[in-house]
């Protein structure tokens, strides 16, 4: 097959089925979304990207909503579809508002565009910055 | 000249000098950073590009902070030097803490690697996002 | 029409048939994929397309699989599907097993990530790097 | 070495001066600028790339300070600080005046910027836009 | 709802009517795509920026398809499925004929192969570019 | 501080010197990288990174300097300084050669050249590559 494949929890091998349970608790789900299913095809990157991704959104200085609309704004600036849809609903379930996502997007938007003038008018970086 | 020069005050016209005096009196600096001398040599680009900046970065449904780190997430994800040192900049006069920093490169650095996998394993979107 | 259209075999022009036909010779296959018949648009720009195609990714002092690999890497970072289901197909048929799949995805999202991490911290560069 | 290094004129081999000699002759420099003499590790590489470049770049449909803008909007979103450079001088000498270039760089701001509310807001493509 | 959705000029609110109306009038079209529906959300984010869009897609030292052409550039190097669309049609009604856009293509494609050999080979900047 | 500070061995924290002794003992070099030393400002994220670094780069279904290959094509395509002088040196250490590097960078510059034209030209997806 040339277009990778997922692994649905009723075929998965023990080291998968043990990551697709933690990621069930964690998040309070009944399945795990379609990203978790296509990694199983490798149980070392499914198990350390998992951890990973544990480890990095799990609320700490920043808050667990904050975090997943900056995973957004990647997202967004990555143009990866799966992404932003991912991640749009999980910004959602952990409080994003229709208000914060619209100022997302507005933020989002201007440092795309002002990201190209500085590169476009070669702009040297300023003293002050690195104080 | 083929590379951009920027326009210092003492040489601005009345009204890249009036969008200069409104970016020290929002900000309480004492001058304005290169992005803005260099926008200068189109009047209208420049005002048009503050009154954006003005409007999108004041804070609203989102704190200045966390509208200062996505601005960062962005121009570290479209590797962008001079925004990447203008916005980290910005972000710690916000608020940004260390712990805060290195928590926004984890996720950062995260949602770019996992962006990559959705794209790379071709994932279709689970119905549940579109919920 | 805004949309491109594609040029058949049937309707091309004999400039654009003889590409078509080293296409096919060169590949083993029986009709051209969609990308040389919507750049059949343009017979200067589908020759050189070609040409410089066949020769990068014949095989030399990398192997084609490994060519297809990089290919495919590159498709990925640019988010352009197209690109990651002809060049997923292209590196299968050169070789490319599951196994080498997800090591090459692993090293593609962990590459991604690095890179960021290295933006936005702002790394100085190692002067053994340049020796 | 680990960096790449130039092949200076006084040092290249037959087939890279002649391709030295017509990037000279066709853009009317007394010496080639530093992509080509980098691009020189590689012979056959230095002379597809020259063939499509001059190919590409040659005044048709579009005028050759057009293509040059162009080529400038692309670096710019690439964050490519070597084709800003190379393509801003090399558009300056075409003709582009300080009113093209300002007018040029907030296209590509207000491109990027709307690129990612449109991808951000997951939009639908108008039918119009196929017909 | 997690995905975003439309707002049409029957539901609209008054403020966003009349950007609707501006929209229409200016383009001359009888109604507005998607993109400015889905802005709507926030009337003060699709104020500013059709405002903006009217500003700087307006004839001026560059033709207005000229402006519509570099939109597309930088859609298509940032893989923006939407804007492609979007400045394909829009372009070709300010007068892309089909040669202008295969041209387009060829810069397209040349800039962004170049990029990569420009950062891969870490080119210095000559210094004929500065002056 | 507004730049981000590097973190010297002499003065790491225990769980810090463990990572950097592993680095040094594992690549076989007399200090870590700058990459290593800025990460240290969060001893779990640098744990984390270099945990993930070692089992993805280690041989596998690829050899070392495939993945190194590859970890720089997309370092090229990102246009990430630091990881493209990295990866280039960790490249020619596990045996890139210039003939390799020279053909690396003609695959890379192809790719993203024919991605910007699948896009451009809004290429469907053939069946074939899906079978």
């Amino acid at each position: 097959m040339n277009r990778p494949q997922p692994i649905e929890y009723a075929d998965a091998s023990p080291p998968v089925r043990e990551v697709f349970d933690d990621i069930k608790a964690t998040r309070g789900v009944s399945e795990v979304n379609n990203f978790w299913k296509y990694l199983a095809a490798d149980p070392a990157l499914l198990r350390r990207t998992w951890e990973t991704q544990k480890a990095v959104l799990a609320s700490g200085a920043l808050s667990a909503v904050v975090k997943e609309m900056i995973y957004l704004a990647v997202s967004v600036t990555n143009s990866c579809e799966y992404g932003i849809a991912c991640h749009t609903a999980l910004a959602r379930k952990a409080g994003m508002t229709d208000e914060m996502f619209t100022e997302l997007m507005a933020v989002v938007g201007m440092a795309n565009q002002t990201n190209r003038f500085a590169d476009g008018f070669r702009l040297p970086i300023d003293e002050s910055f690195d104080g």
